[in-house]
């Protein structure tokens, strides 16, 4: 369905320069637009892609003389990208109602509007929110609480008790609810503890694919309001993860852990054991949190350290070889200084 | 179902100081626990929160004065709370008999007291033993052999031609008996290596979520009795991994790896193939295990070093910048050394 | 089924030293083997076993006297392994048809000798190529188009509008077409950038176990012919992988991450977003990767750098503490020798 540009510029309260009456089919980046959709222009290293567009309009939150359509004004281009994409992205593929290849247990409770694709599974007692969407594979265990408008993807995962708030996504392959990784040892052998807490998953959080959610040895695991995690994400029994942290690909979550608000979690990230990390303090790749991180830290590197120490550490680490060289030739110099001075004496 | 406190002592072979007629039903941590609820205190940290719980009795090696209410002394507190929490763990939830709506194999052999839910599917010639438990999306390869009292959960899949011991828990997603990634190089193109062994898991492991086992190129990748993964774990083809071990999140063991019996391997470890690690050999968080490990070394970075040597360096990589100012600093002073030798001589 | 060693040595364009009328039943390992198998030799290491094997035949690229049976001598023994293991490999197990439990849209194109089995769904406007496999608990997305001889192993996603080739073969678990990890802060809030492109996988491509392949934001995310991934693999979205690229199990490759063609990434790698990697470089396991890589670079650590000053760097980081006692001993010195000289002077 296209827009007129001024219908578009009145939904991000921006400022068209130039014929608002352009018809708008689409988005797409400034390399790849067609004529009839609109790009987007905000890092200055797309200047020479801008100055070849063929883009029919541009948002940007200043004037560019390097385009020569029509520009809407607005304070933050990526954000007025996310809105305008929104315009032209398909509509999520629903099932028409429950299939009759869904195994829905009697004693749950189906909301308005649901969407249940083939062979989905909901168990006992289990609640599924009005408008939610469960895609083929997705196992509702006993007494899952799932709210409204959610959308959970093929082949995700939700056992016994854990809760699911409204507004959530969960992407593909996701397991919410197994059992935390909690023995302890008898003898050679580990014994079980049995993890007899659930997980809940607030309203607007995202889950990547394949990510592993533990269910608490006792209480709750607890994701907050408006948390995105990235794919293949590990989250361990009884962490708790404040709202609207990020947390990148690959992450691991030691159990208990606390992760405050709006914490950033880089790719690859460990983090141990009961280790509290402060509110919007963030993470660089591939590091190890192995103590507790202040709010609004900005740490990496294992062990971990203020981000500009260690961007200054890791620039030394390849000059390993020189120190030494340099140390070893030290040392024989002063060694001749040593014998020299001994014979001036 | 709520215990006399004699009871719960009893099966802990324990000894209760206080009232041993107090109605236990149930056990939580320190600070959440309820009147009527059963905790434990094993960690001096928590002796604060010893203070101020609600708890009705108390698990501990040794009698506090820190608690008022009747506490049951045991050897191991932690090991007594897996064994009380099991007590008040839920029975696993299983479907009554076989699902109409699960596809199985007219050739296979389905034990007593199985319970298969919905959309499972079992292989030609496969055997599920007695008691064992398919959850939904449970794939169940042709020639699979499974034990008794097995759990595999949904959307778990094994391959055909692996054998699964008794007792055993898969969790969900993870993947049984996928193919080693063995490729020749012929010229610019990548060769498959057929992978026509197969995977042996033994009795009384247990596989976290999400996990991924190859089978073998020839032979067999061998999971041993009692072998404890956490989720997300990557175990190529023709590895062994010896009785007891315990494998952290996100762990990924290249091919041919021998790893010994008890064992313990932290979160986000990588082992380099045809590594040998020994008997009751412990590796750090993060580590890259490049060369074999000894028989109980504890070993921690990349290389892999005695645990106690990395503590030290890691602690040092932030002073790096320092080593590089104290090196160019002491080089300047020996330069200048030198001249003024030179002088005096 | 059993082979003539002439047919065998015919089929690989080898030299037969030796009876070539043996008959071969099988293939093993130098160690595993038992008489009626064939065997392999082109690893020194192995020298010890090879003196004591009982296989009756053997694969070499020079003739050996350790072992007194027929030799093939063939350009390349690996090559060879991988082309006679596929004579002895089991064919695929594949449903007879398409199974009245898959849920197919009546709008898909399902192609000739197409095998699918229970528990797939294959939704609105899909084509599957001739001669494809899907196994249960495959999701094929509306629109998405499948090509020939491609097999998809259990639990696999691919959401909506992907396109994978021919002879693909997709390990269980994997997700294909995940929405990228998109977001742009709106104060506190992380709003989501819709995802409208897609993935394609081109022909001859393998991809591990539960891998995650994000769709792009605009555009494809594109895995080009014959790539292999190994298990537990991230690619974001994007991301392009050129041409027989080799990627090891557990690593992540950010977003707009540009890869050359036959490059090798070892496991547990991380690929900074907008990276590119040049053809035939070559990275080490656990590297971060947060520069762009030259063509034909060798490259380890993080940050990474050329491979042979890794070697040299990473064997000094246990010295670290070393260094430090030399270089503290050094201040020592030099400042006794600079008292020294002041009396001299």
């Amino acid at each position: 369905m296209p827009f007129i540009l001024k219908e578009i510029s009145e939904l991000l309260e921006g400022k068209v320069a130039g014929d608002d009456q352009v018809l708008i089919t689409g988005i797409n980046s400034l390399k790849e637009a067609s004529p009839g959709e609109i790009s987007f222009f905000s890092d200055p290293r797309y200047r020479e892609t801008l100055k070849r567009t063929r883009a029919s309009a541009l948002l940007v939150s200043g004037m560019t003389d390097l385009y020569r359509g029509p520009q809407v004004i607005v304070p933050n281009p990526a954000l007025a990208y996310a809105k305008v994409a929104r315009l032209f992205t398909p509509p999520l593929p629903r099932f028409p109602g429950i299939s009759k290849s869904a195994v829905i247990h009697e004693s749950s409770t189906i909301g308005d509007g649901v969407s249940i694709y083939p062979f989905v599974y909901v168990g006992m007692g289990a609640i599924i929110g009005n408008h939610s969407t469960l895609f083929p594979g997705a196992f509702i265990g006993d007494r899952v609480r799932i709210g409204e408008r959610t959308v959970i993807y093929p082949n995700v995962t939700i056992l016994q008790d854990c809760v699911v708030g409204s507004d959530v996504i969960i992407h593909a392959g996701t397991v919410i609810g197994s059992d935390g990784f909690g023995f302890v040892r008898d003898g050679t052998e580990n014994v079980k503890i049995p993890q007899i807490g659930f997980v809940q998953i607030d309203d607007h959080v995202e889950i990547g694919a394949n990510n592993t959610i533990d269910r608490a040895a006792l209480g709750k695991t607890w994701i907050q309001r408006g948390v995105k995690t990235d794919n293949l994400v590990q989250i361990g029994h009884n962490v708790v993860i404040g709202e609207h942290s990020v947390i990148v690909a690959q992450t691991g979550i030691s159990g208990s852990a606390n992760i405050g608000r709006e914490v950033v979690l880089g790719g690859q990230v460990g983090v141990g054991d009961h280790i509290a990390i402060g509110d919007r303090a963030m993470v660089g790749s591939q590091s190890g949190v192995a103590k507790s991180i202040s709010p609004g830290e900005i740490v990496s590197g294992t062990p971990t350290m203020p981000h500009k120490l260690w961007l200054k550490t890791v620039g030394l680490i390849p000059r390993l070889p020189q120190f030494n060289t340099r140390i070893r030739e030290l040392e024989k110099k002063v060694g001749m200084l040593q014998s020299k001075l001994e014979k001036v004496e």
